[in-house]
């Protein structure tokens, strides 16, 4: 059965943008279609579609969706602008993730060279330069999985957080890409996959992408991590990136320190697998990258019920951040950053790459 | 307000039990009225009331409800024996915790000690029996406390997992006993609590308890407690115990030594409040503890929602061991073990003790 598709757009540059909404699975497979800036917003601000490389990817997508409101009489210039007006509105929507705002940016600045086209192409350049970011994003995909592949041994148990598979990005996604690699490879693997307090991504998506894929996944609470590791079950741990600084601090999904802490008590290595695209060099280290703070209710009203007294005080960061003193390799499409120092990040990002 | 009892005995020995129903706090506060072993065997089995005390003193009153049901013409030998079978089927309502095992045995070795006594007397002598142990466990709570709120110091951040409150026990609990020892006493402190997967004894039990008290208390999910600690936010983690073998390795709720590995990477002491009742020194190291295996269901359908495949793989156990050497100190209520080796075990229990 071919998964169905997490981003797709519908049509020419008038056309529309589908996302499944990935806050309905496992239940349901049902598709959002989104025909304004708003709902791409809104799709994202709610993690309809979340995972850091899908939302560069639907981001990209929704400047079209703007671009189609722009009156025919429009002068290029103010086009520009009302664009740059909806870009920065799109970026709003999450704080952390560096991809969104880079896809973002990729699409403005292709315009902003271009002052003189006429408004009415302004459409068909913006869907061209999403579809070249979502298939550029399936390409490192594919390459962070085959530089990836090597931390899969025979037999190894993988232990993975959150969701990085297809449904956060727009090819085979990060860590999950280098687990569909191995299997395709037929290397024998079993995966622990945290469930992934509070929105549970891991037990609702994780789980049900490779469940599909006939991959042997067993489904644990974040805090059975440490004992299936003290049982010498898993070899090693794979997750994903939210951004990445020039240090190789990495902020990702909540419950991610407290994996890489735990491998390192435990001897087991932590990899890291993102695309360049969410390394931020601008800032030195992790201290540095925002984090979002979400409503209480994902903890205290979870999934229909009232898990907790009203008024209680919550603490609900969306993300944490990993010291690279933790982490043993970074996968990416331009290779493996092992051991992580800032010196060995800017060589492998900075080399020539095809 | 007074809290609502927890376990209750309603009237003489022809009377009945009322249980607290711990399933359904903290949205409602409603009691199971019990008149059968077969009705506190599946309110202990499905955690109507738990943690390892209070199981301990519901089952002691159990085997009352048991002893109505015996005919007035039986002879007490065949009485005593149909009473160690409701003994032997409570003991099965769950494997981990020792309180239950040695509250049965401690009931049914007061009969065996009387094989004359007459049929009509059994269900008093067991009245009194549990309404002692009922008691002495409201005394150990508040010892527990005393010798406890050391590791309290003013404006501490303190970690707690579970509950381990008056909810969990005779009195006012053993890791929660310390904190309202503290409390108390004036001595100004904050709380973490961790919501506890999957069955968020934490974020139901912990923020309720501690609410109603004025304490100030802060929900996090399991994977936030690396994070906080990180942030030097905690000073202390005061856990409860199920089980402790010779050694000191503790068996307690799932989750419990993630907290403790995690406590030793960021060098925060990782404190055990237990009673000396849950102690098994026939047991060598924390290896030969009996880890119950619970319903999937309870990670892949928890509070309403359906949150995982259907079929997929899941491991449930409810408890995990934290080895002795992560574990800075067992606070009992006949002192503190501290370092914990089988010697300080055995010199703070052998003690004498009033």
């Amino acid at each position: 059965m071919p998964r169905p598709p997490n981003i797709l757009w519908i049509g020419d540059a008038t056309g529309h943008l589908q996302l499944l909404d990935q806050r309905q699975l496992p239940s349901c497979v049902v598709n959002l279609e989104l025909r304004d800036v708003k709902g791409v917003y809104d799709a994202i601000r709610s993690l309809a579609v979340r995972g850091a490389p899908a939302i560069g990817v639907a981001a990209a997508y929704g400047l079209i969706l703007a671009a189609q409101k722009i009156p025919a009489g429009e002068k290029t210039e103010s086009a520009i602008l009302r664009l740059q007006e909806a870009a920065d509105f799109l970026n709003s929507s999450r704080p952390t993730a560096v991809n969104l705002s880079w896809s973002l940016r990729r699409c403005m600045t292709l315009l902003q060279k271009a002052p003189s086209v006429a408004v009415s192409k302004i459409g068909p350049m913006l869907l061209e330069e999403a579809r070249a970011i979502h298939d550029e994003d399936a390409r490192m995909c594919a390459k962070i999985a085959r530089y990836g592949v090597q931390f899969v041994t025979p037999g190894a148990g993988v232990l993975t957080h959150c969701n990085t598979g297809y449904l956060a990005a727009g090819g085979d996604g990060t860590a999950l890409a280098i687990l569909y690699e191995a299997h395709r490879r037929g290397i024998p693997f079993r995966v622990f996959a945290d469930e992934t307090r509070p929105l549970l991504q891991g037990a609702r998506l994780t789980t049900w992408e490779l469940s599909q894929e006939n991959i042997d996944v067993t489904l644990i609470t974040d805090s059975m991590a440490a004992p299936v590791m003290a049982q010498r079950k898993v070899n090693v741990a794979i997750v994903g990136a939210d951004r990445i600084a020039a240090n190789g601090d990495t902020a990702n999904k909540i419950g991610t320190y407290s994996v890489a802490t735990l491998c390192h008590a435990h001897g087991i290595p932590f990899v890291v697998a993102a695309a360049t695209s969410s390394f931020d060099l601008s800032l030195q280290s992790g201290d540095a990258i925002p984090i979002e703070q979400r409503d209480e209710r994902e903890i205290t009203r979870g999934f229909g019920s009232q898990t907790a007294p009203d008024g209680v005080a919550v603490y609900n960061p969306a993300f944490d951040v990993t010291p690279a003193r933790l982490i043993h390799a970074i996968v990416t499409e331009r290779g493996v950053v092992t051991p992580v120092t800032p010196e060995n990040i800017r060589a492998v990002i900075e080399q020539n790459y095809n």
